[in-house]
C-alpha cells in the first residue's frame, strides 16, 4: 500500500486540480479517515474564488464521511472506536477544551470561526484520506441503516440548515420566512418544520429549487422575480410579519428583507455567508429605531459527535431524507468536473455526490 | 327566543344531570358564546368524582367552540369581533392583567391554577351558551377551512399536549419518552414530533391507544404490562436514558419512572394531574442525589387567543389532524350517556364529540 | 375645584409652552393620576426636535408619578387601588391583551413600539393630571419608604437601563462594555452589576458623567476622546473582547463599535434610539461574515406594574439609589426653563426633577 | 527531592489518616499540581461517613490550588501554561469531549455526576501534589492580585453557590429564599445578589452563620427554630411566595419547604446533597397537583477553566470577598484535627484553610 494519496486542491485563486500528498498521520488525540463519500459545497467555490485568500495547495472539501483508518494513542485508548468503523465528521471540528468551546460556542473554537478547520486552516476532505483533530469529540459512528451518502448530508447541510431554525426561536405553530432555497435553505425549511413552524414561506425563483423546496416543507413559495417579497410576506401574515426569518443566502438585500418581514419581538436567524462590502445594513425603521424587541442571531454550522448523532438519528427514523438534494454523482477522479458545474450551478445542480470507491 | 338554556351540571360528588339556567350576560370586557361543539375531558370526570370538592350546580365542560352571541361594551369597542363569528376559547381564560399574567404565567392567573375558570370557579361550557371573560385576549377566530370539531381540539388537547413537549426542552433529533398515550399523551407525541424529536417512545398498554399513538408519531411503544418500562427505555437509548420525559398520566409511579429514564441534564415535563397522596416522590438516586442537572417542569394548559391561533394554524396547514381522537359522537341531549362512558372509557372511548345543532 | 389643568405641550416642531386643557376622565379600565413628580427625558427633546413628527398640542412627558385621582368602573372594581394612593406608572403602558402582549413583547403592544403611548399617541404626563390606560396592569403602588422622586426613576431610567443588562445575557463574572454613560447608560451600568458582571467598562468623555458612572459601578472608563474605544476594550480583555456590549447612545458608530468589541458568541444589547439614516450598519468582518454566533438584541423600556414593583423594590432594599442622577430641581411652573437646559445639557444637567406641589 | 508525598486519606468508613504515596505523573493531556492551599468541605466528611462507600486508601479533598509541577506532552504543547504558574482547579474536572460535556452538562461528564473525579474516582487534593486530567480545560491561572486562599474558594464554594442562583432564574428585583446559610448557602446569597435579587431571605438558626449571612447579603433571616419558615416567607412576600427558592442543605424537609414557598411559575434550585431515603417528596398541593408552572432544577458544581476565570475575576474586582468564611487555619500536618472539627462544626467552624508551606 502506497503512503501517498490523491487530493483535490486549490492552486491559488481561481484554480483547482488533483495532486498527490502523503497520507496524513494522527496526533495522539486524532484520527485518520479513509474517505468514502463527499459532497461539494458552494462555500468550496467561494474559497476558490478567493474568499479566504490565496490558499495555494490547500486540499478542498469539508463534507465527507468514511471509515477509520488510523487512531492516535489517546483516541484509541478511549475505547470508543475501532479501525474500519464507519464515521461521519462535521465540517466544523472544535477542540472542545478552549474557552469558547467551554462557553458553548464550539464553532468559534479558539477564536472567531475557529472551529472551521477543514479547507481553511488545514487540508480538507476531498482526498482519499483526511485528518480529524480531537477524535473523541468529532467522530460520529454512522448507524447501520444509513448509507454513506445519507450520512454525508449531516456534516454541513443538516447541521447548518437546522441551526438556522433552532436559533430562529420559532414558536410552535409560528410563521417563518426562509430567504433562498438552496440546499442549506431547504434544510432550514426541514428544520423549521422540525421545530414546529405552522407556516413556512420560502423565497426562491429557480423552478427546480421551488419544486424541491415544496417537497421539503415550504407551505408557500414567494418568487422574488414576480413580486416584492417583503410585501408578499406581510400580506401572507395579515400585515403582522413572520415570527422568524432565516437568511440562507448571504446578501445584504435579503438580510435587510429579513429584518423587514419579522414582526416586533421576532427573530432573524442568519446563516448566509456575507462576502461583500464593509458592512451589512440593518434597515433602521423596520428595526424599530433599535427598540423593536427584534433579535438578530448568527451561527456557523455546529459540529461535535453528539449533535452529529442526533442528525443521523433524524435520517434513521425517517424525519428527513436528504437524498433528493443529490442531483448529480461523480467518481472522485471526476471531481474537477463536478466542481466546475457547482461554480455555475449548471444543469440544475443542487448537490453533487463524490464517491471514493 | 327564550332567555333560558340547557346546561349539563354536577349535582354534588358523583352526580350529574341536565338543568336550565338563564343565558349569561357579558360584563364590559366579556363575551357570550353560543356553543356548537364540545369535547368531554377526563378531568371533567375527576371533577365529578370530587377532585375540587362538592360543586353542586356547577356547569361542567371546558373544551368548546361556538359563535359569538353577545359582546360586552369594551369587547365590542375593540372592533376585533362581530356577532355570529366562529371562535374557539381555550380551557384556560386568563385576565392577562394580573402579576402572574404579566410574568408570563397566565395559567396561574391571579393565583395557582387560577387561569382555570370554566367548571371550576364559574360555569363551564357544557351548555347552550357560555360566558368568556376578557374576550379580547381569549377569543380566537376559527379559520374558514377548519370545522368546529377540529377547532375544539385546540382548547385543551393540543395546548396541553404541546406544552408538555415545549417544556420538555427536546434537542433537535433528541429522544423523548411519553408516559401514557391517552388523548393528551398522544398530542404530546405530536408535539414532540413538532419540536423535532428524533425518537419518540410511548408507554401504553391499551391496544387501541397503541395503534393510534403509532399513527400520531410514536416510533416505539413500550407496553408496561409486558416489560419494565424503565429497563426498556434505557435499553432503547443504549443505557443513556432519554433527553426528555413527559408525564401525561398523573401517577406517582410514572412520575418516578420519568425521572429514572431521563439522562443527566435532561428534562422531565409533567402535565399529568396528580390527584392522590400528600406528596409525589422523586427517586433520590435517579435524581443524582439532587445534583444531576435534571430539570422538572410543570404546566397547566396555556390559554390565550394568540396561542390558540397558532394551534388552529397547525391544523389548517396540515401539521396535525386531531379528528382521529374522536371515537364517539353524541348530541348535547345525550351528553349524560357520553359522560358515563368517559368515566369508564368503555367501548374504547378516547374522546366523545358533543354536537349542539 | 376647576376642571382645567396646566399642561406643558409641544407647539409643532421646535416649540413648547404651557397651555390649559380639561382634566381627563377615565374609561372603564383606566385611571387618572394627579402628578406629584416628573423627570424630563432626552427623548422628550427628540420629540420636540421632530423625531415623531409635528405633534402640535401634544402634552409632553412620560416619566411621572402621583396619586390616584379617579378610577374607571372596572379599575375600581378590581379592589386593588384606592383614591389618593401613591402610584408609579411606567413610560410604557401596554394593554396586556393583544397578540404582542400575550407573546411577551408588551412594549410592542398592538404594533411596533405601540406600548409607548404617553407623549406619542396620547397626552403625556407633564401636566397636573394624566390618564393611564389599563390601570390594573399599569399602576404600581409606591412603597411607603420611597419618595416620589425615587419612584419616578423607575418609569424609564431603571426599566430601560436594566433591560439593556438583562438582554445582554451577561454570564456571571463576565465582562461588559457600555457605550455612553448618560442616565440610561448609568442605569445599564447598575443593571450590569445587578446581573453579576465581573468587569464593567464604561465609554464616556464628559467628566461629570465619568465621575458618576464610576460611582454607579463602572470598573474602568474608556474616554473615546483620548483613545480608540475598540482598541482599548480589546486590550482590557486580553484581546478577546467582552461577553456583552450595550449601546446606550443611539449612534451608528457606537453600534458598530459594540459589534466589534463583543467576542464570538457574545451579545450586543441595543437600547439607544437610532434617529438618523436609512440603516444602521453591522461591520461585516467583526460580525464574522454573519457566522460569529454573536447576537444582537433590542428593547424598548418594558412596562407593567409587576416589573415596576420589582424596580421599586430594588430602591427600597438599597440595591440602587437613583437620586444622584438628579442634578437640578424645578417647580412645574418653571418646566420650560428645565426643558431648554435639557436640550443643551448645560450646567452639567443629567436629570432635572419637576415638582408639582 | 523525594518522589513520595504525604496524603490525607480515608481508611474505610469513619477512619482517616496521613499516608505516603508516590507523586503522580501526568498523562499526555494532564498536569500535576503542587498544592499550596486547600479547604475542607462538608462533603469530605460525608464521604468519610460512607456516602460513596468504603474508599479505603482514597486521598480526600477537592478544593485546592497550587503551582504547576509537571505538564503532560499535549498540555505543554498548548503553550498556555508554564511550570511554576499558580493555578486554581475546580472540584469538578470534566473531559470536555464526551456527549454530556458537548451537551453543556460537563458536571455529568461521562455519566451522572461523572465530572466529580477528585476523592471519588481518583485521589483528591489533600496531598502535597495532585493530578489534573484535561489540563487545558481545567487549569485556571490565578490573577496576580489574588491570594491562594481567595482562589481556593472558587473551586467549589463560589461555583456551587453561584450556580444555585444562576439556575434559580431570579428576575431582576425578584425575591429569593435560601434554605440554610452554610458556606455554600452564603455563596448562594452572594450569587443571588449578583443576579439582581431585590429581596434575599436566608433561613438559618446558628447565630454565627446568621451574622455572616447578613454580611454576605441576606436582607432578612428567618430562624426556623423560632418561627415556621413557610409561614414566615409567605408573610414576607405578601402571601405570594418568592420568585425563587434555593435548597442548600440537602434535607427532604427543606426541599419540600422550597416548593411550598415558591410562587407559581417560580423556580426551586437544588444544590443540597440529598443523602437519605429512597425518595425526596414534592408536596403535591404546593406543587399545584403538577400544574403550577413551578420548575425544579438541580446542579453539581460546574467546573472548567473558563468559569473559574470568571469566578476569580469576581474576587479580583471586589464583587465578593470569600475570606470571611475562613474561621480557622491549619498547617497540612494538622489536617486531621481540622477534619475532626469539620465533622462536628465545633468552635463555630465554617471553613478551615489548610496551608502547604
Amino acid at each position: 500500500m502506497s503512503d501517498m494519496m490523491k487530493c483535490f486542491v486549490m492552486h491559488g485563486i481561481g484554480k483547482v486540480g488533483m495532486v498527490e500528498k502523503p497520507i496524513p498521520r494522527p496526533g495522539s488525540s486524532d484520527a485518520i479517515i479513509r474517505t468514502t463519500a463527499a459532497l461539494i459545497c458552494t462555500s468550496d467555490t467561494h474559497t476558490v474564488a478567493g474568499a479566504i485568500g490565496d490558499r495555494n495547495g490547500l486540499t478542498l472539501g469539508h463534507e465527507a464521511v468514511g471509515v477509520i483508518h488510523e487512531l492516535g494513542e489517546l483516541a484509541a485508548a478511549s475505547g470508543l472506536f475501532k479501525i474500519g468503523q464507519r464515521v461521519a465528521v462535521s465540517a466544523i471540528t472544535p477542540c472542545y477544551a478552549c474557552d469558547n468551546c467551554q462557553r458553548g460556542f464550539s464553532s468559534q473554537c479558539g477564536g472567531m470561526l475557529g472551529g472551521w478547520k477543514f479547507a481553511n486552516v488545514k487540508d480538507g476532505s476531498f482526498a482519499e484520506y483526511f485528518h480529524v483533530n480531537n477524535a473523541v469529540a468529532n467522530l460520529a459512528p454512522i448507524p447501520d441503516g444509513l448509507t454513506d451518502e445519507q450520512a454525508a448530508y449531516c456534516c454541513d447541510m443538516l447541521s447548518t440548515g437546522f441551526v438556522a431554525a433552532e436559533f430562529a426561536n420559532i414558536p410552535i405553530g409560528g410563521s417563518v420566512a426562509i430567504f433562498s432555497q438552496g440546499p442549506v435553505g431547504m434544510m432550514a425549511t426541514v428544520g423549521a418544520r422540525l421545530r414546529g413552524a405552522g407556516l413556512v414561506i420560502g423565497v426562491e425563483s429557480m423552478p427546480n429549487r421551488i419544486a424541491l423546496a415544496k417537497k421539503y416543507g415550504c407551505d408557500v413559495i414567494v418568487d422574488f422575480t414576480k413580486e416584492d417579497p417583503i410585501e408578499a410576506i406581510l400580506k401572507l401574515t395579515g400585515g403582522q410579519g413572520v415570527d422568524s426569518a432565516i437568511e440562507a443566502l448571504g446578501s445584504a438585500k435579503t438580510f435587510a428583507a429579513c429584518v423587514s418581514v419579522t414582526r416586533p419581538g421576532g427573530t432573524i436567524s442568519n446563516i448566509g455567508y456575507h462576502g461583500d462590502g464593509d458592512s451589512v445594513p440593518i434597515p433602521r425603521e423596520a428595526w424599530g429605531v433599535g427598540m423593536s424587541d427584534k433579535t438578530i442571531r448568527t451561527a456557523l454550522c455546529p459540529g461535535g459527535s453528539e449533535r452529529m448523532s442526533r442528525l443521523l438519528r433524524l435520517i434513521e427514523t425517517g424525519r428527513v431524507d436528504p437524498l433528493a438534494l443529490t442531483t448529480h454523482r461523480f467518481a472522485f477522479t471526476d471531481i474537477e468536473k463536478a466542481f466546475r458545474m457547482m461554480q455555475t450551478k449548471e444543469d440544475g445542480m443542487i448537490k453533487p455526490l463524490i464517491s471514493f470507491v
